[in-house]
């Protein structure tokens, strides 16, 4: 049950000038069902990505890297990627690394362009082989079917465990031109990203040159998919991508210039979108919650404290029971590892209820208004440390019976 | 649900010479259920504790500490320590303080002795006043029946959400004394020690001077309670105290000595059992693992590393559907934060199954035998990290529907 997660509607998703996508039913761990995706790029596209910082980052993550690093020598540009779900190609040795060079080479072969030019993600279970030569046949099912307003079943073509395709567009007008941004984004478990999500993917029809690009996925990534989390695991396959067809007028070179401070607004409001769908369609999500820590010395020890309260299992299963059962929030803070930390200083709301003040209960708070908060859906929980002028905002969801269910499930 | 936790019998638990224990059911947070303890120590006891890190931490905590700081001062020794259950009296600021300091002013009174020689401790719900009232009415009934064979009944009066108490005994002839440690302790939730568990009490009938005490209780924190953990929630109460009653004839005074090694033995293997009953009775628990992590370039990193997937939501999930989806400790291992782990160096073990080879899958595992060891109540899990020869071991219980039932439900 996604919390508050509309099903976005195809028609509402804006084609990017410059961008193909093309679907396929590759049969790759299960039979009818979209599992392969492949986005065709114009010539002139620039593209960007962080990935993982999980040691056993899988096997395509590694070619990416290999890639991108690669195109900074050569200069030959990315051409397409090409996504499979299913089998995450991840734990899977010198083997794996072959199996996401040899679907490379495949669609290289088939878009007449060099292997290199090719971007591969998996997602879908770790420690087993890649069943490639389901991807390779495939991959013409895919390219027949290549368009421009084919967002949509491509939001579905990379879900696993999600229970709603996610996808968003904007357009906004940069120096009078109107430029369009589309975003697809899947979770649903594995969550904790450490320099990008799951498996994100934004383009623009701005151009954008490499190193402008580059700067401005880290910083939307560190704004979205960095600040969220649903179980605490960190994946080894998480990567976010950030296209620039550059078809539009929009050339984008300097990073100090009104034109990125405009585009690099939108990308940020886009990417949280995206990285929120994914919490809000987490596994077994039933509340959506806001963690926002205050007043802290810095960005980092704030960003400790949330996620300690977004990762305790006992502070979110009181929000999957709707109870305000808060002093689990303050065992959560106490044990973020803020070694200085004087909780006498610390205040906690939930939502507009002061619940906590200098580090005891409120003397006014009353259980009913914790519990009026506790029964919604979408629910703040904010912090101040009264220590300095930083701040962090992490989203996350409850944990509920269901998130057992489907993570025992998942593979049987 | 415990798993393989044998109920303790009364009559198995060896009375310690020179403490005696009482009980009361004092209506603390329920009725007709024992909530409080008393155990009075004899004359020339000596008394050590370890206590939680979390900074949020209790006012029982704060009391005991500085009762065990003026000790070192003052000289008067302990004579008494008073648990309750129902109420942590944490997150309670200054009027917890007070309220802390009245229970041991009620005691000392009825004892005869100065408040600071009083220890307190609780445990239960975070954020609400200690009913220090109720406390005080209870005390003399717990006084009534104090005696020293009165193990199994402290026991049950620790509880919480325990499904069954835990306590055992020992004896060990030591230079020629029999020596007896008897010891209870209580989980269930809430459960990642960091200096001690929630609650834990060892006493011995050993003499054992104050400064040596102190060296041993924290080593055997380190070696039991300290590698133990259920949801990874650091208890704003935990606490683990090592009492030596000093009636019998073995005098230990020496760290270097061979009373010392065998007293030290003996107190470091009960306390693994009392350790490992409290993850036997985890919340929800199915599955007792043990989680051994072997060749790392220190201890440190393979307690990280130990603790990333003792912690792992999908990986307790996994063992809680007995579903050897074994890629998810990979996941787990490498977002463990250790930066220059070579995956490619690393090998997975299930029991005797040899699962993950060179960071790959085994070539000669096969499905059929992970899926044997993960049907088992008792699962080693085994990583060579292939680094060096630092080792850790951490117990923890899988992640099932009970647990988010009994956390949902348990204040409701």
């Amino acid at each position: 049950m996604a919390v508050n997660l509309p099903l976005p509607i195809a028609a509402n998703l804006k084609p990017v000038a410059g961008i193909e996508l093309g679907h396929a039913e590759a049969g790759i761990r299960k039979a009818d069902r979209k599992d392969l995706l492949v986005m065709k790029l114009a010539a002139g596209a620039t593209v960007a990505g962080v990935f993982t910082t999980n040691r056993f980052c899988a096997a395509p993550v590694q070619v990416c890297r290999a890639h991108l690093e690669g195109l900074r020598i050569s200069g030959s540009p990315i051409r397409a990627l090409v996504v499979n779900t299913g089998n995450a190609n991840a734990g899977t040795g010198e083997a794996g690394l072959a199996d996401a060079n040899a679907t490379c080479a495949a669609l290289a072969e088939l878009l007449d362009c060099e292997p290199s030019q090719i971007l591969p993600f998996s997602t879908g279970v770790i420690l087993e082989p890649l069943p490639v030569d389901r991807i390779k046949a495939g991959l013409p099912q895919a390219l027949a079917n290549l368009k421009p307003d084919n967002w949509h079943n491509a939001a579905v073509a990379i879900m696993t465990t999600d229970t709603q395709p996610k996808a968003a567009s904007r357009t906004v007008l940069i120096s009078g031109q109107t430029i369009t941004l589309t975003g697809i984004s899947k979770g649903a478990g594995m969550i904790r990203p450490n320099m990008a999500t799951m498996l994100g993917f934004l383009a623009t029809d701005a151009k954008v040159s490499q190193r402008v690009l580059e700067h401005l996925v880290k910083t939307a990534a560190d704004k979205s998919f960095n600040c969220i989390t649903i179980d605490g695991d960190t994946s080894t396959n998480d990567s976010f991508m950030l296209i620039a067809t550059g078809v539009a007028q929009l050339d984008v070179t300097e990073i100090d210039s009104p034109e990125y401070a405009a585009l690099s607004a939108a990308v940020i409001d886009l990417s949280q979108e995206l990285a929120q769908m994914i919490v809000r369609d987490g596994e077994g999500a039933t509340k959506f919650i806001t963690i926002t820590v205050e007043e802290g010395a810095s960005v980092e020890e704030c960003r400790k404290i949330a996620y300690s309260i977004g990762h305790s299992p006992l502070v979110k299963t009181a929000f999957f029971a709707s109870d305000p059962n808060l002093g689990r929030i303050l065992a959560a803070i106490g044990y973020a590892g803020v070694d200085d930390l004087d909780v006498s200083r610390l205040d906690l709301y939930l939502d507009d209820v002061w619940v906590a003040k200098h580090g005891g209960r409120n003397p006014d708070y009353r259980e009913q208004d914790g519990q009026r908060v506790m029964k919604q859906s979408e629910i703040t929980v904010r912090v101040k440390l009264g220590r300095g002028g930083a701040s962090a905002t992490v989203w996350t969801c409850d944990l509920s019976h269901d998130y057992v269910t489907i993570n025992a499930d998942y593979r049987s």
